[in-house]
């Protein structure tokens, strides 16, 4: 067998994967959107199924002599070619993979699912006891995970080595640290400053709501014939394959802005998720997503960077005060300024850019000690509200807006909260490079034209794929290391506009 | 290895196709009621490839070794018990799997995602021209499955027994031209009769439709937590999984009762599906299905025998009254002569119960004429509008409104149809069985309490899952074997009670 004809056979299999997770993926998005009731525990069963066959197959022996096949070929001889770039990432997947055995594997699949409706139900109720059982479960579970595939000083630099290549926590903290130090000078620079007005009172009718979301999510660029938006519990956004990229949101009708910028971030992923499947690489590496960070940087992007900004709310001003008659005296400042607020608040997905960073470092501290077995279930309420008040100054009133706000944990997602100040510091990166590259984008902007700065994201980041590792992928397309730097510069000149410290 | 030894590795394996199948059933389901326009590619694609993996699966020939270890062992001895019934149905599933080749099997799966995408195009559009193509491929792998299936004396046999086991072309047409008979007489006896009054003029809410539609299903037994109700272009009922049955409708603002008795229709198949998967045998053949006209038997029964009936209406007018304004002078006399007019029409899922069997009569005949060769695709246009004018009395003026009014050719499903006039059979022969075993089952029925019939029909046929063949279990339910009298006698009957003939 030729190195060529390994690599033919390599992709055929990927292919094929790809469109098995695609039908993972509806089985988890229906879960979330569709699902009856009491079809909980037989949704468990099918993606339990179809995770096994999805494991067998990426832990195939075939892959092994294909890969070995290919490795020091002419295939990949030079680094960056599209051959030598799935070949890497290949190795990468079937290496995680061959370490994890099919019980586990399946295992976690089954204890996401049934936690993740364990975790709905005990938000609901306010009742953590009935969700620690599953918290153990998957604690458990990730634990052996982190085991076997193996790590140097660390359990959780396994996991996070998942969702972040590379990645460890010995190098986030740091990083998290200048993020707190900012957020806290900041903080303390506007504390006698005047807060900027509120918006006008709801309600804000839902039919509007939506009807405002899908226009701004179609002018973005989000093709709603490649797409669809749709209600649940906790807002997301999944692929499901090429034309098929779904977000979901929820209304409030007190506070049209909460799905507003949900739906803008949601769509950030969406474009990002278009963008690399459609680069002709669908089903291989290259067609995939380069890393969590990288993929909140997309979201990030849309919905801090371009819609919490002047230029943005000049366009988009008149359609929402077209949807709210109660918007009709808000100008392009006064929204920017409403939106803009810094206060910190219970609530992660609620919160403002600057303090948005503290509810990751919460999370962050906590899900370390859980790992490291340094702090027990059952005394993670307790640790959630005291570091709480430590960190944001407030200590949730009840779980349900404390350590049971957030799905990740549901699923096993430990080691995932760090990707979101990780995307947060890439999306500064990428726009003080956007800006550069396009020098009128403020005013393209504020003509409601967003396809330059859409463009230059699917060359510089969507249509590469895997092609390079998240932070040389982000220094190519910024021309520099990503650093700390431009997310904290951000900060400060948006609290001189609307505080003027 | 044990007989009991090779059960529990045949069952353990079946319950594991069925968690893909279910994957295969959302995939299904969400093209079409969710899926983007740009994603009927893919879904084909993500379709093929879990149709190759269950394809492989349920030949792989470790069933046959399990299925021979089984066979004439103590647990065959009773052909009745789970055990036998099992044991038999996967050996008659694995034969005709092994028949198929798995490139055939793919090829058919994609066939149908993409055939039933151009179909509902060239519905909207009017365009026969544009389905040819996609028809004349599904034909040929279609008499290729014919083939390889094998047959006695007639290729479409070999595909009507996919849908109905053991029945045949042959034995199909007697039946048919009995029930063509009786219309036929039926619709000369009311030729001269006045017509019952229509029903007041629309627009009917449709609001207010979801809201009755939703009322009643659940009133006839259909839980809200183990179901769903959409919008799709042609209604249809689908199983996911346990505690997961799936129906669609389509509204038409002027005409309330074509998406009520369309739902109530679907709302009997979900019925079937959940009394069968909810038995204790779910993922075995006990916990399927019998075959298409035993499903369709539940959905005509609730529809025709029950929802067409006086004692229903006398519970539901007041429901729909007080969703629709226009009917507040509306008796239920006059509800169920205006649902029970017999007037011949082009459309099959419009027709009244009379002319109903006179729309399968035509399909019947041209879709043995194409799987025969006796029929060019490209004439079908023009055998349909003949047949319908000689069958009917009535040509359709496009397409739209004839060859291409239903799905099921765009699927691939020849030999299906005929299952519809079996189900009309069947459903007549149970409902006098149940109103014999029920004897205040009007009464019931007229105080919204239908669910000694629900229970009788779950006892005597949904538990049953494949224990039984289709007639036999009809059969045994019924006390007699299955003929077209009783369906005979309901029809001249409600034309005495409408007409006065």
């Amino acid at each position: 067998m030729t190195a060529r004809e390994a690599y033919d056979a390599l992709l055929a299999h990927s292919r094929a994967s790809a469109d098995i997770i695609a039908a993972l993926s509806l089985l988890g998005w229906d879960q979330q959107v569709m699902l009856p009731a009491q079809a909980h525990a037989g949704r468990a069963n099918q993606i339990g199924a179809l995770t096994a066959i999805l494991h067998r197959r990426a832990c195939d022996p075939a892959m092994g002599q294909w890969l070995a096949a290919c490795e020091g070929s002419e295939l990949t001889a030079a680094p960056a070619t599209p051959e030598a770039a799935n070949i890497r990432e290949l190795r990468r997947d079937y290496d995680q993979a061959v370490k994890i055995p099919e019980a586990l594997a399946v295992a976690l699949a089954q204890a996401a699912s049934t936690g993740q409706r364990a975790w709905e139900l005990a938000r609901k109720d306010n009742d953590f006891q009935a969700f620690a059982p599953h918290l153990q479960t998957l604690l458990d579970l990730s634990r052996e995970k982190a085991q076997a595939l193996g790590y140097q000083t660390e359990a959780y630099d396994a996991l996070l080595d998942l969702y972040e290549p590379g990645e460890k926590a010995a190098a986030i903290a740091p990083v998290l640290a200048e993020l707190r130090d900012a957020a806290v000078d900041i903080l303390g620079r506007i504390k006698d400053a005047p807060a900027p007005a509120d918006l006008p009172d709801g309600p804000y009718d839902i039919a509007a709501q939506e009807k405002l979301l899908r226009q701004v999510t179609a002018l973005i660029g989000l093709s709603p014939t490649a797409s669809r938006l749709d209600v649940s519990a906790h807002p997301f956004s999944t692929l499901i394959g090429p034309g098929d990229a779904r977000i979901t949101t929820r209304f409030d009708p007190a506070d049209f802005t909460k799905a507003f910028f949900g739906a803008v971030h949601e769509t950030g992923h969406a474009l990002y998720s278009l963008g690399h499947v459609g680069n002709g690489h669908y089903g291989t590496p290259m067609g995939e997503p380069a890393s969590f960070a990288v993929h909140e940087s997309q979201s990030r992007l849309w919905e801090n960077q371009v819609a919490r900004s002047l230029p943005f709310w000049q366009h988009v001003t008149p359609l929402a005060a077209a949807c709210f008659p109660q918007l009709a005296d808000t100008s392009p400042e006064a929204m920017v300024k409403a939106v803009g607020a810094v206060r910190p608040g219970l609530i992660r997905v609620d919160a403002d850019e600057t303090t948005y960073n503290l509810h990751i470092i919460l999370r962050f501290e906590l899900e370390l000690a859980l790992i490291r077995s340094d702090l027990a279930v059952a005394d993670l309420p307790g640790a959630w509200n005291e570091k709480s008040q430590a960190i944001l100054g407030l200590t949730p009133p009840t779980d349900a807006l404390g350590c049971l706000q957030d799905v990740h944990w549901s699923t096993g997602a430990f080691g995932y909260f760090p990707t979101y100040s990780l995307g947060n510091i890439y999306a500064a990166c990428l726009f003080e490079a956007a800006g550069r590259a396009i020098p009128d984008l403020p005013e393209r902007m504020a003509a409601g034209d967003f396809a330059p700065l859409r463009q230059w994201l699917d060359v510089n980041i969507h249509a590469k794929g895997r092609q390079l590792p998240p932070r040389t992928l982000i220094a190519a397309a910024t021309g520099q290391d990503p650093t700390a730097a431009p997310l904290v510069r951000h900060l400060r000149a948006k609290a001189a506009a609307i505080y003027g410290v």
